[in-house]
């Protein structure tokens, strides 16, 4: 039985070596991401037993998204889609170096899961689950899929899970207003908010500090509990009336993409570990590091190497 | 001023190593490949001025294609698409050995060439033109796609070119009775056909011998040349109430996939250098074995080279 | 609830590339191997609900086995070794090429399994099987491993399985006498035993052909069913006092590790999925000939690829 | 018709991975890199009609030479050299990390290029052509190479085109003395000068800081416009009595071979773009840049890519 | 006749490409290292004539590790071990980014060297040698390897040689008590120690800064010459009642494994070449910081190089 | 003390993937190679103290040269090249695969052996040694490698020295006329000689079978052995008054490259073994076959395994 259910797309990702662009010829390492198979991910190599429910095409892309995330320990509950048009979304990453930004190129218009119904998918897995998650890339997929990110938090709701939902806001997919929108109308079956700083201002139109924006999301939508973070500044926490603040664990990066999602994961691990908030925080911090300092969307470790991290007591070379 | 111009759509490809499968983990070495391109490539390093017309993202993707084609001294004339829908058909080859077979899964549909209009495509390449080459699979992808071939054809005609077609049926496509209506709709403005016998049977739903096919095929459509492939028993040509006949090359296959694309090439360069069909029919048969023995789509070779095969002169270590 | 519970070793495959030494410089593909592993995984792809049973060293090494079987569907079900003396079983596999013969390197004494014990092990898994599948390698691998791999056996008799035994002499692991001394102590609690015919003479002592060696090995031991495997020459299985015979599939061979393995894993999984010995047989066969064309000890499949070998329909490129 | 017409050698690049040496086993990285071609790729990326003239071997070497080109949308206008003796010059590239200092393995005498003779280049690509550019490498490889360099420097005042030098002294190619005596010979046929400041210091023997050097060259020689570049302090041009002046554009190093030659193409390109020299030497100064992030001697980018980077709007990651 | 003979295991190393796992999937690069090997490479690339001594597999990996050896310039002096448990020791080294560790994973236990004896070995390499050098790892092996270690320093002592030992403390393979222990009893057979302060504190239990420690080393257990390592802080030598001390050299780190053997080796080679200990400490330094600019265990340099690095005359592009 | 010294020409062979074309994008494997010092790694593997005599540029290419060959075993006496036109010679192959042929490039002229002068090289490396082994190649080169080469071999005779030679005529360095006029001019100084047929029939002039050819070879230029080599047909050798011959061994062929130095390196071996030329003979055989299954010029391998071949023992895989 889960203790963690996620919902979300998965994509291919397709990447050239560091220092070599997606337009010059050359090969790509092939990896899978997405923000809610990557929380998923994080969660289980901490200890959690995790699902992550998606609608995937029926072929030998679909089953290569599986395998990764056994391997990884989550255990994925798939729709195939086996229609004539049955596609795995895709992305090519090709990692800057300053000045040159990295850059992402998305191909992933009309797939799979952006035919996905509520009730393709097997909802028993919500039976039992602590945590249900998504992020605000879902429901920017298609009409679909944010009908089906609704019912399954419904769903997750009737099924006595705690709801929790990453704004995530992505500009290539939808406008601020088209964001905003849809994210009103779902944070009333939102229990638990994870809001980048930048999205809360620039999508719901927050302004003022973090610590403010943290309570006043809380109290215009009536949510538990609000993580706002702020990049390098850290993260805060708002739930029950009380604020928690935590840092940042400083650390190289070898690729940043997937370190909010690892954060997601820490902190999510932690609670259902049964962690006060301000702890959990703390994990989300350590699991951030440590996924910047690992190529690829997902976050491998262990509940050993992160308190490891968080007693400070790595470093050097162990032998 | 272009000798060859080709129009077709040219897709990323990506395969795993041999020996690997598509869904288990690894990079994809990535080249690119398309039927029409792969027949200017072909013709190209043969000494032929060969452009190849199409429309792509105007991404880095995009790009790449323009790259690697600039590369094997073919001038892409290109329609960039820049809408938010753009992007690059893409297909994941796994190579097979035998019994498993080689798989080919497509994630093209909604590639931009699909959206293709007439009179984004710079015309003006075919003024001059000696040949117009385009394939069954071209009006396969879309309506527009479909409308364009017939406007192209109809003004390579115009514009005083030979107009070449190669049926090329991919049955993951369309059915065989919509690719015998759309190839009956365009071969009044074709010249020079390319058949492969199983497509000939199968599609256009001729019965008999190859050479009766070729026959009645320059019969039925009132096509100046007809070029029926057989596989390992060679080709043959039917034109002006001639029969001219040739066996392949015998060699080893690294990649088989662009064989059919080398052949047309070397049948099409060789006409263009004012050979006879026959002739050109021995030149398309070297070309298609020097492209089994490369990794890719395309043929990389020189004249030089492949008058060595026909000369039976190679097979040695150089040095 | 498995379907088919395997047991034994796995390890760790380091191989050069092909025409390269282990004894040169370069690095090395790294893949896992084990026979009872190998059957797991190649019952999974055909639908099999399959379960691994073994210890591992609680390191980066014995969690890459866990995450690699994961991926390939199969559910490990591991005793955890955090001795200081906890260590991965390892081979190094250099292809040959004719006339150098493929040489494999062990390096697997002191594994953590060879201090297994039988009450380490989660026997519930047993619970329900219907298979219990493990071979000769691993009464090989210790005195401990030998008297788990008879608790099991005894344990999965209790249980109501079917238990499945594959001789697999390995001559660098024990003399023929020691071998036969064990296999036979193991035979009672044996029902489907697999032979290789070359086993059967060297390590039984069995003379004559394979047909009367079947026959006489199922009366000696009073076995259920008996296998022999006759390299090209096919299979032929002895039950209830018939003979069935089974060629092999043609094809070519990438890499011959695990071909024995997969043979195995096709012929449970249809015994497994209510088909009969001879059918099971053919199921055997077409999974050993596609096993050949992939890399790695595995055979990554699905029940619709080996049925269509089966079928006879693949073979060209499907496109 | 080329708006840019760059001249002299591209050598084959074979580099080890990072973090090895060209003495210890394993394989090379292969790309191509020379002065001139370097600032061809650079122009052409930022949309400029750039044309290549050198001499090549014809061999496979010399064809991808022209390949690459090509690919990077340069037009290279080649002498074919059918000798024995004809080769293609090739440098192996030790990238270091301090304390250990980059390593340049120059294996270039008696290139083909060091045989050019004027009439053997197709000087019809001057028509028309804006700017012709060279560097003090070309006539630093042979006497033949000298005179030619002369010739076109000549040749290029005749039609028109405003003539470009960069000094780009080689320690390993000739003496102070000697560049400095060339150098002073082709400066009556030079417009636009670009001066290394430690070039101008050690091989023309000035005094004095930047600004200065600029007005004694401009002045000593009657030279249009002098740029001196300063390393990380910048660049700095003298023209039409006036004093311009630049930073660099803060960044990583990833590669930093062809740096120089980025912002020759970038100062070029803007300059044929029509702006100003003070605007010019800003897009060098982020086509350095965006260079020194990628891999090889050339820089691939795009006219909005440097733009984005002098609009300081990059850096994050795009999606 | 070697100058310098160094005692010791050498292992094969098992490294992920940086930031990638050992857990997950992909292959390993494979070098090998040992840190008396690793002194008997740095001191051979300066120049030295380095013997080392040691017992290995008779298989293909232990060839390997003579074959790697003598392409470094080393003479490798070997005992073969064909016994059915003879193996070469492994280590899997996955490199860490702040705040992840670099994570060593030993596979030595049972190796070929932990049977050695001394009457295996050709002690005759020791005839005329100068220095002798083991380290502290080799009698933490085993029981077998520690006599033998105490043999060799004897012998070497008989022989003339200037007995040289690294603390080299490995926290996995002893304790500290054992460690003393040990240390303690070969201490008398030792002219010359390497003691990382870190060492010479938690195993030997000195107090008080590296000048005391040193000085208390040299007069607790009459060693001729101390020198204490301090990390970041360079080194220091207690000889004839004075001490010397010098700084580390700047550099980058591209792998830090090995930068004591290097250190060790640099000294070592100085003090063979007739410097004083002071200089001695400089080009120890020097290496030190060189082995930290190259992948693998062991620096591969020359003197020039060395001495350039001393001379601050590089760290540009030499071309 | 060298049993057998060799002479001649070690070149870098860079070469891209099977499949992949010399003048395409993309690395190239790296390895090494030459005729004679081929045949010195071939005989060190079967256990002859082997020693390769050259001529190398003093930098990291004439090094790497230097480090492979010892890593293989051989002893390379090298006089360093450090005028400014030390080069190392190079050659690209690319593989062929029927009816492409394997293309051999040189870029070998003026390499730093062309310069070499008796003189520079240590003869006292020919002081006791059995056989000294130059090829038709070293001549080639230049007349100062040409005079060289006279000169070994006269001193090799005054050493007590077998003189070996093979004929290995290469139609790219100079005409048969100019091979012939010198291999006539050196045969009064050779022992043994190894005449490929091919080049004894175009080169020297002979009609005939290969028997009589051997025959007339010996008794024309009064050789105590003559080595006719045939190819697929085997070979034969002439020895007083006496015919011997040997079939090949079949096998597969990953590399041709080498096959026939492998085959000289295995006669000379065991001729030095004390065996008779019928045998040499043979394990000439077996060490072609070997070759020709391994990657790169030179076999790697030990008496164990060629006899072995011998043996026909082999060809499954061990374990």
């Amino acid at each position: 039985m889960a203790e963690l259910v996620t919902f979300g797309e998965t994509m291919l990702r397709l990447s050239p070596p560091a220092g070599q662009r997606i337009e010059t010829e050359g090969g790509f390492d092939a990896q899978i991401g997405g923000a809610e198979s990557n929380v998923a991910v994080a969660a289980a190599g901490l200890g959690v037993a995790s699902t992550w429910l998606s609608k995937l095409p029926a072929n030998p892309l679909g089953r290569r998204v599986v395998r990764v995330l056994r391997g990884h320990g989550v255990d994925p509950v798939v729709a195939w889609d086996d229609s004539e048009t049955a596609r795995l979304g895709t992305y090519y990453l090709e990692r800057g170096a300053d000045p040159r930004g990295t850059d992402v190129v998305y191909d992933r218009a009309g797939s799979s899961i952006t035919t996905v119904a509520t009730d393709e998918l097997d909802r028993s897995v919500l039976d039992g689950a602590d945590v249900f998650h998504t992020t605000g890339i879902t429901p920017a997929l298609s009409e679909a899929a944010a009908e089906t990110t609704a019912d399954l938090l419904s769903a997750a709701g009737e099924a006595g899970a705690t709801r929790s939902f990453d704004l995530n806001y992505r500009s290539k997919l939808w406008s601020t207003a088209e964001a905003r929108s849809q994210y009103e109308s779902l944070f009333e079956a939102v229990d638990l908010l994870f809001a980048p700083l930048r999205d809360a201002r620039s999508v719901l139109g927050y302004e003022g500090d973090a610590e403010s924006i943290a309570y006043r999301l809380a109290d215009d939508y009536d949510l538990e509990t609000v993580v706002v973070t702020r990049g390098e500044a850290g993260s805060l926490a708002y739930t029950d009336g009380e604020l928690y603040e935590q840092g940042i664990v400083d650390g190289e990066t070898v690729d940043a993409i997937g370190t909010g999602d690892a954060f997601v994961g820490g902190v999510l691990a932690e609670l259902l570990a049964g962690s006060d908030i301000d702890t959990a925080l703390s994990y989300g911090a350590a699991a951030a590091s440590l996924k910047r300092t690992l190529e690829g969307d997902v976050l491998v470790t262990s509940r050993g190497e992160l308190e490891a991290v968080l007693d400070a007591s790595t470093g050097g070379i162990s032998r």
